[in-house]
């Protein structure tokens, strides 16, 4: 039996219809996280801290302190790690916490913050890049169920096979505001200075994805398929986002890799990206070259292979409301997230 | 200045939304037909003829007789005949008028229908396909000025360049009737016998479409890329139609080449399909490798070349109420065109 993406109790009357007919059939399988009704409002907190060259001293008190704290009343139900160098040849290593009780992110925010980007950190930059949307702001997409990724851990479970994927539009019709609100940006990003840290306030309907891979279940074949053939095409994709993004509206992209719990990389990756709107993740993932080899090569993929397939894939996107963003930077170069997006941030 | 594809006077209240934004910017211009305000309707009405083997006698006499009813008073403003061998192996030969007053064409059907699909026509095959769709129902797409083709030929000119193009949708949001209509295909082709001849009525919404290339103004590389590298993918797709068409909703497609006043072969082809809806069309156009190939491709080659492309692309789409839709067919095989939409053909 087909689910919509759509949960049932945040069906509405329609002002605005999805891309495929109602008897639309897609031609594999995937799967969205499910939340208790009772869950109206996520929270999704990238902590990130960079540095040039050797990781200084400070770096490992940084990753454990921010550990302890996640590990602490009103801490995350849930939180991984990854790590990236960056276009200005920064390491960058992100710790995400996911909470589905906003009052307990709320509480906890106040001190982490003031140890996170209230205090230089030996020369180490820091960044703190939140988003709390309500759960009508965002989706998920599963290749294959029994290992849940980032937003989707803090789930209630997975859905059955849903309708609205495989197809371009698949991931503005799993959006239930989709049902009702175009979702068009507002504004422009501004650069907001506390002393020495700097506060993005960002516009009305930017857009975060976090879009994953997890090869870690392949075998000789599938996994040379993966790492010969897809990723160095995924790689390109992600560069150019990373290099030459601002200019179609993907303020800033990082492709990361997931590492465990003593820091070591893992058989993960994913790519996560801030845009100005849906629509300009839209018009990319459709017409640059190499993510529309990357989708049909998955397409024939998971249509031939189907539930047989090793690789998993997965995504959420959000599209959040002004005031469900907070970013903030301390001690970070000027190409940093979103203050890619300003103007000039001045010495 | 940017168009819409919509002329002014077909606007009308939306209560369905484009796919793209407002401020939406195509990467390379194109253009549509324009049609004055007075034209309600235009008749798109393809007249073939098959046989096996060597022209038997009787086909260059019914190419002349066709030819010259074509000419004669209420004939069409513009017509012109392409060929190809189908699937059985037998040759086509389908000479195709278009006509902007519906008028003249109900005055001239009547005879040459007798004379086309009346009588037996010495062992060969004949039918009529013909869609007379308001002028809301179609929509045209041309990669340059200058060499208008099919139903744009009988328009009073072509556009400036259009917003919806260059993103999958843009077909749809071309059609002036989808800014209030989702066009849901209604009910299944039936077949209705009047002695031998075989008449289908289809059904609402059934789409057609008609998507040429020419490459007569090609020169050297521009050609040898066309003929090696797009043609062979193309063609792949055609025969993929052709043959496995119909668990897609392509009941029937012809990929022809276009011939000359003489009868001989140009340097012009176009595909030319009957579907059961246009979204089955767009489902194929977006997830079939090779189409998916083809508009990659035709994406980057005019982003890159723009107006310096001299391979010419055009198409035309129409989705046909279903009293606006005529097919006939006089001794063909049971494979011809919406023929094989039918369960059975008995003897």
């Amino acid at each position: 039996m087909m689910e919509s993406a759509i949960p049932l109790h945040l069906e509405t009357t329609r002002s605005r219809h999805k891309r495929v007919p109602s008897d639309y059939v897609p031609p594999y399988p995937s799967f969205v996280a499910r939340y208790k009704p009772a869950v109206n409002r996520v929270v999704m907190a990238y902590f990130g801290l960079q540095y040039r060259g050797a990781a200084p001293a400070a770096v490992a008190g940084a990753l454990a302190r921010i550990a302890e704290r996640f590990a602490a009343a009103d801490g995350p139900s849930y939180w991984d790690r990854a790590q990236y160098v960056d276009q200005a040849g920064f390491s960058n290593v992100i710790s995400v916490g996911y909470w589905s009780d906003v009052a307990s992110f709320d509480a906890w925010l106040g001190p982490a913050r003031e140890d996170w980007t209230g205090k230089d950190c030996e020369g180490v930059g820091t960044f703190i890049e939140a988003l709390r949307p309500t759960v009508g702001r965002f989706e998920t997409l599963f290749s294959s169920l029994g290992r849940p990724e980032g937003v989707a851990v803090i789930g209630d479970g997975m859905s059955g096979e849903v309708q609205e994927h495989a197809y371009w539009g698949g991931m503005r019709d799993r959006i239930p505001l989709s049902q009702t609100d175009e979702m068009a940006p507002g504004g422009r990003p501004e650069l907001v200075r506390h002393g020495a840290r700097l506060i993005v306030k960002a516009h009305d309907n930017l857009c975060l994805i976090r879009s994953g891979q997890d090869w870690s279940d392949t075998e000789a074949s599938e996994r040379k398929l993966y790492l010969e053939d897809v990723e160095p095409v995924l790689h390109e994709g992600m560069d150019f986002l990373r290099d030459e993004g601002v200019g179609i509206g993907c303020y800033a992209n990082r492709y990361m890799r997931v590492l465990d719990a003593d820091g070591a990389p893992t058989e993960k990756s994913y790519g996560q990206s801030w845009w100005k709107s849906l629509a300009a993740l839209e018009r990319w993932a459709e017409s640059h070259p190499t993510h529309v080899r990357i989708f049909g090569a998955a397409m024939k993929y998971l249509s031939t292979l189907g539930p047989a397939a090793r690789l998993r894939l997965y995504h959420e996107v959000t599209v959040a409301a002004a005031e469900e963003q907070f970013f903030e930077y301390l001690n970070c170069h000027p190409k940093t997230g979103m203050l890619a997006a300003v103007e000039t941030v001045g010495a």
